[in-house]
């Protein structure tokens, strides 16, 4: 069982009245409507695991950018502004009051330069370090963009080149793209951020709005293989569809017709692989 | 470096600019007051880790009953009505399909009952199972209750005996106080729920408010010890202030003149003693 299919699995189930709720599993983020409320607020969740996600020896302040940042990509994804995070932290013996300090610095740091306040969390002691970042940020009510509204006559474009954090070995400190993302708000029909790869997550985009999709071209990072940038991931560029160029943007193929979810490049069907935290074993 | 010294240090690194943040980091949830919104939002976070908060081998149901029932109760503990919860999931190769469809189950049994909808989450492989809930909730404006209300006059209750959890081995589903928290909304000056044990979360609580508390009794569960009643933890329970009585709520004390955060007990100072998931190796 696949992510994909485990998320399809708790959909159903989860399904029956969503007071207040405009869009929630399978998304960038969950979009929930407060009562009275002029804005959409965007909560989303995402973790940051040893020996999954990262190894060991990176440096602290890098890695508590970048579980900030894998959240913030999500807000950008959604067009959105982000407000406040909380931090669930699991640290392990290596992991010493230094060390967890200098996280803490580079995550703050982050925060600072985004407008996103710390609000809250939880501590625990594990065997392995395991974080898990939840950011709450806002988009104006009913202008969130959501991966399930691309169109046949979209185009698709992303907001720059592929590959590259594949090609550096991932070792980059994530710059999501907010701004980008809020100037989407009312121009792209539908967007998200390409954290797993461009083949596997316009996979995505496709399922969820029940299209298919042509490549014509992939721009590739420097220094990045072709198949990187199809399938390397962490990338953090926005993906989105639209009807229109749009400044900054670069156009890599459209919406057609087929069947939901496929890609093709090429003249062939491009096979949905990526960086799947949960099939990979 | 315990729990409670590294989230003042975190505190005071993310003081600054908070706004629509009416409480942070150090209550039970953060409060967040979203532009135009007739309520407050509340937002708590809560880990799930194995052989950190509970060992393999529990039922699956049972487990994701429990992560969710975590962050219900911070949600009962602030008076607030829960909205929607996501969950983070990192799932070992020892819990196959039909153990994670019976977790999602007892999470999702729960959210019914509770009126929480689950609207997303993240899903990851690791080597131990590791869940994060995170539970986002609604109280009217400025109606919320916090943990650093305490006051000199107030007498402080419970809303149930403790110690049950720890007698019967922490092998319950957890009963997250939501009826109760609402009616002591307008009624209670502080509130907590009680997950670390009395002792602790006692002393969180006056430390918060900066006051001291005399303990008179401890409403033991039965079958419970005191010990096991002051220290043992997971009975989530709630722990507040107040200038009445209140129906249903046991009195075991009242906030005195000392040193801000410490209680005493039968004319001794208590030992904050309990589950810190952080101190504890």
């Amino acid at each position: 069982m696949n992510e994909l299919d485990l998320v399809a699995w708790v959909r159903r189930q989860a399904r029956g009245r969503r007071p207040g709720l405009a869009a929630g599993i399978g998304d960038d983020c969950a979009i929930y409507r407060p009562r009275g409320a002029s804005v959409d607020l965007l909560l989303t969740t995402d973790m940051l695991i040893e020996d999954v996600h990262f190894r060991r020896g990176q440096p602290a302040e890098r890695l508590g950018h970048n579980v900030l940042a894998r959240g913030l990509s999500d807000i950008a994804a959604m067009g959105g502004d982000p407000r406040i995070c909380l931090l669930s932290l699991a640290v392990p013996e290596w992991a010493d009051e230094a060390w967890v300090k200098r996280f803490y610095r580079g995550l703050l740091k982050l925060a600072r330069e985004t407008g996103t306040v710390l609000a809250g969390g939880d501590l625990a002691r594990a065997g392995k370090l395991a974080g898990d970042i939840v950011v709450c940020g806002e988009a104006p009510r009913g202008e969130a963009l959501r991966r399930d509204r691309a169109r046949r006559v979209d185009d698709i474009f992303v907001s720059g080149p592929l590959g590259g954090a594949a090609a550096r070995g991932y070792a980059d400190a994530i710059q999501p793209r907010l701004e980008f993302g809020r100037t989407l708000r009312g121009r792209a029909r539908a967007a998200m951020d390409v954290s797993d790869g461009l083949a596997l997550d316009l996979h995505r985009l496709c399922l969820a709005s029940g299209v298919a999709a042509e490549l014509d071209e992939v721009p590739m990072a420097p220094g990045a293989t072709l198949d990187q940038a199809l399938h390397g991931g962490e990338d953090y560029e926005l993906l989105f569809t639209a009807r229109a160029a749009v400044p900054g943007a670069i156009r890599i193929g459209r919406i057609v017709n087929g069947p939901a979810g496929e890609v093709r490049f090429r003249g062939e069907r491009l096979e949905p692989r990526g960086y799947d935290h949960f099939s990979r074993r």
